[in-house]
């Protein structure tokens, strides 16, 4: 379902809804309903992507979240049963957040090369932020979406080929971005998401750019090779901030956060899927996953058609 | 700290205290104190090996668990923080139980490849079962302990050198084990860790024989050839039961589950660790994880000296 962000439902004065939404440039997010957990949203987008490759040989089933149903079993094994994969393949969840694209494509790519070739790899992004956000925390309620995606890995010399992948981590900035009561910690502060916005911004403006030069350098590209940046959605004020830091072109950065909002780690899968069908045989891509961890990463692909 | 399986601890008539240690092997497990997290374990055992290892460059930090401090951040971002790494650093939770250790080498294995060859890849299982335990649990609670290791997967020839893995999953055995009430999904059973352990026996006695043998015969290997089978450490009854299976004899298959329980997926590395000393170069090992998901998997490795 959709949420709106909206005076009434935010329960905010106009005056306050009109700065929030002008600043962050998200109008409404999709939210999970009252009986979607996490495993429902990715048992859904895995199907799908299954029922349109019907003879796909699934090999690996990794999920990312970080709001799984239970610790204790991951996402991954309901959502293998529920898909009836077959018992041999390497099933595993994986928590990262706004970074777990560039991070679960890493890993799925180099687990890949042990298996057969003719396997694929199964990547689903998956997360409800909505049930930990805390109702009184305006600010941070309009920035975050529901969702889930499904990306397959394979062989087959078709969609975007991986080319490079390079992620980072600061351990220092953990507190920067917390939910609090969600686990085993005992905590004194309410439970929900406390996240530091200006934190976790300077840390974006600070980080990102070098990363995306590293990126390029290493590949031997200059920012107008590169036909799309692929930034996480955290909020239009990020991006714009980004596209000045590098001089890119508006044209290279797309954004879908007026209706999506900042869905985690499923927020560059989904706009990179949005972009797939204005991509030219040859395009370079360059997709840019950043937040709580702290944790970032940078990944390059090529469209082969 | 020791929590010992006796009848006043357990608060069960000695008649039945007699019967559930005789038939487990669990007399005494390592239980987190109070104020200890799984964080706090997974730090002081990563400490631990770095301290031996002084020169050694981290290129990535894995923390397997299914007891997190808090869903958001993972457990790896802490531990980042708190050992001061680079920034230049693999950084990531995974998400399984009894057969972390295995999918973990796998993962890191594959993972490893991608870094420059004098990078090191820290692997991290720890858990702690004992805050999901239902107290009036008995028969759960007798076997589970709480344990963190850390191991060092390097290009440098020493220690043991991976060989093989293949990891297995049965998704449809997955309510067998679940942590009621432990994440997001709602509930309405008393929260806390839910085991089916006929149908746990049932699944490990199925399929690892099978596994094992596969193992075997796709390195052209049999069961005399092995030094050292670890297996998970369960409890001694399914132990025994493999045992009696696959026709090993009891110097094969060390155990330690009388004094440390079933620490999770830190059971396969500690067992592994204290047969290390006995091992001569040339010796083939191998590790075998199952438990909650389903989920199982085999590892070889050679010991290098």
């Amino acid at each position: 379902m959709t949420e709106q962000n909206d005076a009434s439902t935010l329960g905010v004065p106009d005056a306050n809804y009109d700065r929030i939404v002008r600043k962050t440039g998200v109008r409404s997010r999709p939210v999970a309903g009252p009986g979607q957990y996490t495993s429902d949203l990715a048992f859904a987008a895995a199907k799908g992507l299954l029922a349109a490759r019907p003879h796909t040989e699934v090999g690996a089933l990794v999920v990312c979240t970080q709001t799984p149903d239970h610790l204790i079993p991951g996402v991954s094994s309901r959502v293998h049963g529920l898909l009836e994969l077959p018992n041999d393949c390497f099933v595993l969840d994986i928590n990262q957040g706004c970074s777990g694209f560039v991070l679960g494509a890493q890993t799925l790519v180099a687990l890949q090369k042990s298996f057969p070739t003719e396997k694929s790899a199964i990547l689903i992004n998956a997360d409800t932020y909505s049930r930990l956000l805390r109702p009184d925390d305006v600010t941070t309620r309009v920035l975050f979406g529901d969702a889930a995606t499904a990306a397959e890995f394979s062989t087959r010399p078709e969609g975007l080929r991986f080319l490079y992948c390079h992620s980072f981590a600061d351990g220092s900035g953990y507190d920067a971005f917390v939910a609090h009561g969600s686990a085993l910690r005992s905590s004194d502060q309410p439970s929900g998401i406390y996240m530091d916005g200006t934190a976790i911004f300077n840390f974006a403006l600070r980080e990102i750019p070098d990363a995306v030069r590293l990126a390029l350098s290493d590949n031997g590209l200059d920012v107008g090779q590169i036909r799309k940046f692929i930034f996480h959605q955290a909020n239009s004020f990020v991006t714009a901030q980004l596209v000045k830091k590098l001089g890119l072109s508006n044209e290279q950065v797309p954004e879908n956060c007026a209706y999506m909002g900042n869905t985690v780690s499923a927020s560059v899968p989904i706009l990179l899927a949005e972009q797939l069908p204005l991509l030219q045989p040859g395009d370079i891509v360059m997709t840019v996953g950043f937040g709580v961890g702290l944790s970032w990463g940078v990944a390059l692909f090529e469209y082969v058609g």
